[in-house]
């Protein structure tokens, strides 16, 4: 069932003049039994970077979990996705650093407390124990707002949550050092051509005709202009993989079969003698973008999750430092150059980041110690071949 | 030592447009030993709505307790109020509501946040204990900071914090009933004498010349307009007098002797039989307003302690409801009338309260089981003669 709070946009100041939006958000009674009533259990999914209706898709346990305790489940979308968008559109909402300025993790989690807090009131059910749910950015949401409102919130599941992916707090190799970690584990070889096609892909876009070669050999719809697109494609193929290497088929960001890194490594591997380093990393990503096999070309500007979004939030709040290290990692090495990062983001979002402000709100440096001491109630869910492992 | 911190306006959106402020701090190293140096203890005072020197100058109790542990001692002054003001000056930062719309509990309490990392950062003393002090709405800050950010404190002293005088936590009659009770239990005949002035004031002032006559009997500078200014001047004098009802000689709010209320209640009823209750009432505030003996007439619009930020808290998220009782209040019978408190806000500061807010935000409805689920660490300090016990 979908319904919308009238939620206010800026909860933090005072200007007096008031703008609110419209914020979504999907209500179930799981299960036969269906919900307990005044008292009983709220399952409550912290929204994340994207259209709600697909993560409560894709958000299995939860709905598993609720009849068993007879919970209430809601899925409140985030501030600025899906359909909650201020300003009436998103293209009002996306139009400059002024109509973004409430995208942040702070004004998220009063939305949620405020949306909780009246959802209780006129459910007469101010008693019900709360448990959050999240993954990802939400699971971190989920934690961060089992600390910052503990008088709401019981207990939170945060799902590979890396909410220590700031500053310095874990090496910022981490990610691309485990994404390189699941294809190893599957085929050596396999990892080596990965590990060998960056320079291969530099050395063909350079040659005569180059990028058109390319374009070709990889099924692109249009011809390159610069081979930086195409690593970022192949880049994000390779993370997504790792994200969502399971053990059965999925359809959460792509559909794909059991184990997908072992098909991609398969695949890869498998290219008969002679074959060019680009033919297999072809056939490797295919099983990634085109598992259907209904896809004639790609097209490396597709954005089916509508993340946009996260884009500003990267540039504002949730800065995450990610490199590339020499030797673990098969991504050309990257040294994360956080000058070079804020200037792209005044030049992009006309707004200069705060990467210290994170950890300063919510915490982080030995943030075991502070866990440990509250009954934080906070489960910390992180499957070891997800690269968010790390900061998770 | 005063210090100065280049402290953000707005640490909970990300405009584009970056407004920052000077805010002040003091710091002191306690006793001849002086801090014990990095990793050593700070003890950070939050202040609150007024000047912090003057503050610091009141709060013996964290320079008493210092040099026992070796603590640094740190006095942040709240945005708003003494030095610490927005855009340039208090004329420009009291402009409007959208001039004034950042000062909030919330936005100070990240100050707070920010400066304590900062100062750690640069002290190389991040592993230092940090514990919160503070008095009234001071006290509520540091109660709530710890709830907020125990990441940066171990710990809080909450002094005299009604951090449930909000909504119907407490009965909204407390505040005036603990006043009541203060001149009652010195002196039933000073009580009765205080209850019965508040019909006299009203007959005399609508008489012929009646204000101008209330004028002179207390001895005021102007003539009153209206019988309602000289009624809350009396009201805040009883309301401060408990506030500060302490057994020794003080000068927090006036130069005031040891145990206030029996000497104002002393001077109420000790004068000659045939005095008026209007007398016998100016001779009983004199002890308030006129201590020193040196005031030669009283200006209603004196406001000693620049807090007229307060009313603009009061008027967003500070709502505090108060009724005066029939029976147990020598004050006028009143009940609080939101709607009414609402538009006068609207009408003075162009802003509407969010009187749920702060349950909302920092919780309320029965905290104990938060406070007792989280190893909190606050120790709520409240003197029984002071009103403000009843929230806190």
């Amino acid at each position: 069932e979908t319904r919308y709070f009238r939620q206010r946009l800026d909860h933090f100041s005072f200007s007096g003049e008031e703008e609110f939006f419209q914020q979504r958000y999907l209500v179930g009674r799981a299960g036969a039994g269906g919900w307990a009533g005044p008292g009983g259990p709220i399952f409550f999914y912290c929204g994340n970077e994207g259209d709600i209706a697909w993560f409560a898709a894709n958000s299995g346990l939860v709905w598993d979990a609720a009849p068993r305790f007879a919970a209430l489940v809601v899925f409140a979308e985030h501030r600025y996705y899906g359909e909650s968008m201020p300003f009436g559109s998103k293209d009002k909402a996306y139009n400059n650093s002024r109509s973004m300025a409430y995208l942040t993790a702070e004004q998220a989690l009063a939305d949620y407390a405020v949306l909780l807090t009246d959802l209780k009131r006129n459910l007469s059910s101010e008693s019900s124990p709360v448990v959050l749910f999240g993954g990802s950015y939400g699971g971190m949401l989920a934690a961060w707002m089992r600390l910052k409102y503990p008088h709401i919130a019981v207990g939170a599941l945060a799902s590979s949550a890396p909410i220590l992916q700031f500053e310095d707090i874990v090496p910022d190799t981490i990610f691309y050092d485990l994404v390189s970690n699941d294809f190893k584990r599957e085929s050596l070889s396999c990892f080596q051509t990965i590990k060998d096609s960056w320079k291969e892909l530099d050395e063909q876009g350079n040659g005569q005709d180059g990028l058109l070669k390319l374009s070709k050999t990889l099924h692109l719809c249009q011809t390159l202009n610069t081979t930086g697109a195409l690593s970022d494609w192949l880049n994000s193929a390779y993370s997504y993989l790792a994200m969502v290497d399971y053990p059965m088929p999925s359809e959460f960001l792509m559909p794909l079969p059991a184990n997908p890194i072992k098909e991609v490594c398969r695949n890869i591997d498998k290219q008969p003698e002679g074959s060019s380093i680009l033919e297999r990393i072809y056939a490797g990503v295919n099983i990634y973008y085109n598992y259907t096999g209904t896809v004639d070309c790609f097209d490396l500007d597709d954005d089916p999750h509508g993340m946009g979004g996260w884009d500003w939030q990267a540039c504002t709040e949730m800065v995450m430092p990610m490199s590339s290290s020499e030797g673990l990692s098969m991504f050309p090495p990257d040294e994360f150059d956080y000058a070079l990062y804020a200037d792209d983001c005044v030049k992009n979002f006309g707004v200069r980041p705060r990467p210290r402000w994170i950890s300063t709100e919510f915490g982080g440096h030995n943030i075991s110690s502070v866990l440990e001491k509250f009954g934080s109630n906070i489960i910390f869910f992180n499957g070891l071949l997800d690269p968010w492992s790390g900061g998770g």
